[in-house]
């Protein structure tokens, strides 16, 4: 079986500890929930496992997944534990009032740098910008623009990247 | 089957053109690959899938899973394919020589506010809060400090904040 690429700083026999730890999710802040979950339940076909209010400190947070056919649970309490408990998740945190008021996130790619983009990998990726330029989407760039043909990068409402890639393109990318 | 929650702005039936997009990855810049790679292979147990190298535009690319037990294809384009079509994937950006300037990126915690966490799911959080106290990792909220007593932030060697949590302890969180 296939283990790590070697390089420096890899460890290359992780701790046995570490062997339940999962990747669970990543958290953007939305400025208005209901436009970012039209955005992405509709345009990138997520579904919505939970949302989480937390009214003594004003936020509440979504958790969404991409899937097609899993078994999710359908009781509240045992969906809530999947939720903290798969790969893949997205969180939303959703600070009271952003939406009424002048809050503008930042998405990482100007200055100051940090988070770059979240990638959503398409079986299609001619068919999917064709799909997302009839659905009115921004992109940040078209597959035509740039060196790099074989992917796409469109922004959610927020304005955070998201790179669209064909997976079966990108074998002979970078060396 | 569970679907999604209902939701203003929630697409209840996802548009069958999205049935096969993957949510892939995460993008983060890191400074210096080697100590990144050493915090999440040595810390958190991921493997390295792949390192990608642009020399024209001088900056290399490095994806990581976690995961114990699957088939990780050896071949080298096979598992370049399947690095953009698994889910959970983070991968990091290195512009070559910021590991010897003074670059020094933004979690996304400070103004301007937007990114702001990746999470890690895992079996036994005191266990592993206690593993990461004796590795030297460096807290931003300790399990017995602020309101919620079953999360912990770790930080990466970047700052990027990592929230820890224990599935099964969550199922009762928020309302």
């Amino acid at each position: 079986m296939f283990n790590t690429e070697k390089q420096d700083g890899v460890v290359e026999n992780p701790d046995t500890e570490t062997q339940g730890y999962v990747f669970n999710h990543t958290m953007l802040r939305v400025k208005d929930p209901k436009r970012s979950l039209a955005f992405y339940t509709g345009v990138l076909g997520m579904r919505l496992l939970r949302r989480l209010d937390f009214a003594e400190m004003k936020f509440s947070l979504y958790f969404l997944v991409k899937t097609a056919d899993e078994n999710i649970p359908e009781d509240t309490k045992e969906r809530q534990i999947y939720a903290f408990s798969r790969e893949g998740v997205l969180e939303f945190t959703h600070n009271w009032g952003t939406e009424n008021d002048d809050t503008q996130y930042h998405s990482g790619n100007s200055e100051p740098k940090g988070f770059g983009h979240l990638c959503f990998s398409v079986p299609d990726i001619r068919k999917a910008c064709a799909r997302f330029e009839k659905l009115g989407v921004e992109f940040q760039k078209k597959l035509d623009s740039g060196s790099m043909k074989d992917i796409a990068f469109i922004k959610d409402p927020d304005g955070y990247w998201i790179e669209i890639v064909q997976a079966d393109l990108n074998g002979d990318m970078g060396r």
